[in-house]
């Protein structure tokens, strides 16, 4: 399949199969919007029922063409798209939209005809977009390929590259972050249900675009999410920030997405990680796409995430350190030569503490703005500033503009500006801020969320350094995989935990006993007190089962306990097949916590991190990467759930053992890559988490092996 | 104080004390506004510089002017306001506003200063707005007293009123919701330090206003708190909607606030109770502000919180239905015979669940979203519709809404829009929807939050029903306020207990023992297994000082227990005052509550919910609710934890006594109000709740008495 995508966004000629001579209706209108848009190359409308159409000479068929177009846009009945598309490969079209609905988002006979479209495009090596999607936009070069009120449009071009793969919603976007928002766009692509190039194809391809400098993708679900990983860290390589808003997110809503583009996705809780590790900026309104995009125009980045804030109304001020606050940015303190500075400055019912209040003095003094803020970017506490001037306009406010523009030009520091004043009526103002390269929105809510996300950018390019420094263990398995080799049924307790000693993980001492005298001997080298556990494939609730018991002390109760669960697990299951009894260390303190293994149809192999109890099971407070992970990536993942403080010594804990929770959860990754094709799921719960310096221990484990097609 | 604020707003006459002829200063531009708006009463501008500004006559004094001015704005150096207050009391002015800054916001000599402002304002009656302010504008009748860009502009006049603590971010919001969100004012004040009338005191107003329809109100801190719940109960009484965008809630920004206008509030939990009691809207941008503002034009509230979604493009549907989800809506299964007639309108490649996608289709036969809109609005599963337009415009456009404003004219449930097609490019579309009530967003996003909003008060008003017929147990408190009169210790848990069983809450049967052989008799009545704890004010961690032992199965273990408690107690602490060792029933099983009672400084008594452990103290989950507390409220507020589901049967255990733990909640809040002038806080830690129908019992408590002042 082709995916250098230049042509595709640059056709010379393009082939509009099933052009309508009714310029309103969907096949009517692409013609219309190419010609308005004054489209540079060759136009062939092909339909059998006209000889022209808006003056363009029309073709009964892609074959009757002159020439091979570049592209194709196919906008006939679902049922007559396949035989359009293999006349397209006839011709050798390197490239085809497919626009027409009543594919795998209806199921049944359209799930069979997408299959149709896939083989064929295999076939012929065309880059087929869609079916079911709306076209494609070259703002540059006024390719105007598709339908839609957007179509009808002009628009300035800029840098930003976007892909859709919602059509209508996706234009929606786009236009008014342009019109509305001041984003200027590159190329907007929709790709419906991607039967070939995907979404991520074109986020690859606009990672070489020399043109695009920030990359924003609307998202349902990716069938290819395991790319994830590698796309976000070749855009972090060329610092092209990538916006993506992923939507199907409630279980409602990814029903919704399923019958829409039929682009089925993994859990929210996946995306968010792999988000995460690949330095992703998740967005989640047109706003967002807007004010984030535009503060990358600033082509600076912080060096951390302290905010120094200067404010004419105090009232703005407290809402900025709201705001910084909780979007996990510090409002330091100044260092005490800043404050004294400042004092010399602000009038005396203002304030010198972060945030600083220069008040409504400035009406009188408007020279205090540039003081302060040189004084506040000389600060070495102080990452960025974010300036706040209320509604202020007029001819002080251009004053101020240009004061803020040339601190701006003299300084490496980002400088953002919330200002509440109307376009309109500051137009000047907001022109100098933007020739300086300082973004500036109407409220202070969205000022902060900006800069926060200019922050985590800037924090992703560093943990990806990091990351990039960073190995992974080298592990053979080649033991576990020929353990489960062939095998279908869960793997229980023992044989797990063997195969997670095998990656290095710590598990608890055990053995599984065949006799009360077996288990004796068993119980004396492991040391008292142990713990005693049926082992068996057909019984995995022990507890109910009545097949577990905890804190034996001697040998008399070994005996005692394992007679007992022997009866119990045959009493509860008769033809339960029995493996032994599991005689166990008894792991005494440390914090319990879940990790997992899940082999996402997406994703591909993912680590999953909690703690125990109600933690993941009632607040569903965990985190997922996808592997690998490394040390700096599992670390990563531990301090971003909700409950992290328990491992860090709340409530009088020790502080836990996170160094070797973290190693545990890269050596997880490492096995869950090299047993991808043998096991579907892997539980450890508990993993004991014992104090700093004591390590942790796989309390219990399952795996469930991949099922075979 | 004068709280009848109809002058205020409507002066006949203003005096300007300390105008200035520098018409760009703060002192300068109240004259410049008022008459470039064309003020229809008499200005006074006072300054013993001049003979006249602006042309109009300036007086040497207060005193010297011809007549009792309705207002004065007081526009000079903190240090000689309170001589010009004084001046307005003996003139018998009623209303005054103070501009100027550098009182309590500075803390010390500023802070005498606003005492003694408040001083006079007491003794003369004078109704004082500020200091520390920005001033007010009536829109409707042109009184623009104040100062700042805003004050240039012109207003249409509606039906918002807004009040807000702070000056130039208050403006900046009105000025941005009225331009460029379509939200129309009648009036706006601006508060600063609130030496006088208050936030509170203005929504009183505005709710007996007959012109206000909705109310608007930017918060850093109540220091009347304690009548929100009597103000929101006012207000839903009228129906007249109060959004309240609330900041300074991280611990940084409440400190940024006490230096801005020292507004210092009680915690945001305290807030967000209190504002879901009383039915208050939180928001938290300009932009709530005028969506959620324009959502109550619609004239109707829904019936419940069930959403179905119509959309052209399916990517929105999706984007709605996770909005409406995570807002807490349903987007409900439709009725089978709703899906029928869908079935005869929606193309085969459309869908028919909720979300409905009509699809593109809607280019081609524009008919499709009326007869779809009908069969929608019929169901009895659908209490609202969210209609998803994108960027669709021109022509089709405003037929499209004709049909939609038709169909909402001939129903009774709300239609909302989201319609992302630009202002500019669909004025007709929009203004036939503005004309029919249905209001419109730009993006699903703010279209969800808004329906939510308007779903939320509409459950607020029928919570307020439930709750104005429930009433509160009568209990009489008089033994309990007599065995705390004049205490000042901590009252550890036995007495607490004691009080607790006062209020009716059921507490673990317990005696105190003085000797071994009491403790065998109480243990015996009290039932095996028992727990002994040290009694004594002196020693609040008992676990720690080694003096608490759980399960104790036998007279022979009491004993040993009884007698290294009282052993290592004394080890713990050798002054220690030991009252006693208690002997109390073990409860065995329920899950682990808290319950809290705070006395707050500004909210006055409050009750604290949250499960024990790490939910409480790690996750801060916990919720709050001020006194008095019914039962629905309090069922309310358990619903309202994020830990809920463990109370509702999670992982595995019994569906708890939710009801009997609300009724402990109530009897809380009683307490809570009857010992208001005696106890500072009350802890119930752990209360344990029972499965469904056994009831909760108090496990452990402690009560810290109020500091004598």
């Amino acid at each position: 399949m082709r995916r250098d995508l230049v042509r595709f966004f640059n056709p010379r000629s393009i082939a509009i199969v099933g052009a309508s001579q009714d310029l309103g209706t969907i096949s009517g209108q692409p013609l219309k919007h190419l010609t308005s848009h004054h489209f540079r190359g060759r136009l062939f409308p092909v339909n059998p029922k006209y000889s022209e159409v808006l003056g363009v000479k029309c073709y009964p068929s892609l074959e009757a063409l002159p020439e091979t177009p570049d592209l194709a846009l196919i906008l006939i009945n679902a049922a007559r798209v396949a035989e359009a598309l293999k006349q397209c490969g006839r011709k050798g079209v390197p490239y085809a939209i497919i626009f027409s609905s009543g594919f795998s988002e209806v199921g049944g006979a359209g799930a069979d005809l997408q299959r149709q479209l896939a083989a064929i495009a295999g076939e012929y090596g065309i880059g087929v977009v869609g079916p079911n999607c709306q076209g494609m936009i070259n703002v540059a070069d006024g390719v105007f390929a598709g339908f839609g009120s957007v179509f009808g449009a002009d628009y300035e071009p800029g840098g930003v590259s976007m892909v859709s793969q919602s059509g209508g919603f996706g234009y929606s976007v786009m236009n008014l972050a342009a019109k509305d928002g001041g984003l200027n766009f590159r190329q907007i692509v929709t790709t419906g249900n991607e039967v070939g190039v995907s979404s991520l194809d074109f986020i690859d391809y606009f990672i070489d675009d020399a043109q695009t400098s920030v990359i924003v993708c609307y998202i349902e679900g990716l069938k290819d999410a395991h790319r994830l990983l590698a796309v976000g860290s070749r855009a972090l390589e060329v610092r092209k920030p990538i916006l993506a808003w992923k939507v199907g997110n409630t279980e409602q809503g990814r029903k919704a997405a399923v019958s829409h583009t039929a682009n089925l996705g993994g859990a929210m809780e996946l995306y968010r990680g792999a988000f995460r590790q690949a330095g992703i900026i998740q967005v989640e309104d047109i706003q967002d796409v807007t004010d984030i995009g535009r503060a990358f125009r600033c082509g600076r980045l912080p060096a951390g995430n302290r905010v120094g804030i200067v404010t004419i109304s105090g009232g703005a001020g407290i809402l900025m350190t709201d705001e910084c606050i909780s979007r996990g940015m510090e409002v330091p303190q100044l260092a005490s030569a800043t404050t004294e500075k400042l004092r010399a400055i602000i009038p005396s019912f203002g304030s010198l503490l972060n945030p600083v209040d220069v008040t409504a003095a400035i009406f009188n003094d408007p020279d205090l703005i540039r003081k302060t803020l040189r004084a506040m970017l000389d600060d070495p506490e102080i990452d960025s500033i974010a300036m706040l001037n209320a509604s202020l306009q007029g001819e002080l406010a251009t004053k101020v503009a240009a004061e803020i523009a040339a601190v701006a030009g003299q300084c490496t520091k980002p400088i953002f500006m919330a200002w509440s004043a109307r376009e309109e009526v500051n137009r000047d103002a907001y022109a100098l801020l933007d020739a300086a390269g300082v973004p500036h929105y109407r409220s202070p809510v969205r000022c902060g969320r900006a800069l926060a996300a200019l922050s985590y950018y800037a924090g992703a390019l560093a943990r990806d350094q990091v990351r990039r420094a960073e190995t992974m263990p080298v592990i053979s398995g080649g033991a576990a995989r020929q353990a489960l080799a062939g095998k279908t049924d869960d793997v229980s307790e023992h044989a797990a935990k063997r195969i997670l000693a095998g990656y290095g993980i710590a598990v608890t001492r055990e053995e599984l006993a065949d006799s009360r005298e077996q288990a004796f001997a068993m119980a004396r080298r492991i040391g008292y007190p142990v713990v005693l556990k049926v082992q068996s494939p057909d019984i995995s609730h022990k507890t109910e089962a009545g097949a577990l018991r905890l804190a034996l002390a001697s040998d008399a109760e070994v005996g005692t306990a394992y007679d007992e669960i022997l009866r119990n697990a045959r009493a509860y299951r008769a033809d339960a097949r029995i493996e032994g009894v599991l005689v166990q260390q008894m792991v005494v303190g440390g914090i319990e916590a879940i990790l997992g293994v899940v082999n996402d149809e997406q994703f591909g192999p993912a680590v999953m991190f909690g703690l125990g109890g109600i933690f993941a099971e009632v607040l569903k407070d965990v985190a997922f990467r996808v592997a690998p992970v490394t040390q700096s990536v599992a670390l990563d993942m531990i301090a971003g759930i909700r409950g992290h403080a328990v491992l860090t010594g709340a409530r009088g804990a020790a502080h836990a053992d996170i160094d070797a929770l973290a190693d545990t959860i890269v050596r997880l990754s490492a096995l869950a890559l090299d047993l991808k094709d043998n096991i579907a799921e892997l539980d450890i719960n508990p993993l004991f988490v014992l104090a700093r310096g004591k390590g942790v221990i796989a309390g219990d484990a399952l795996i469930r092996t991949l099922p075979r097609n």
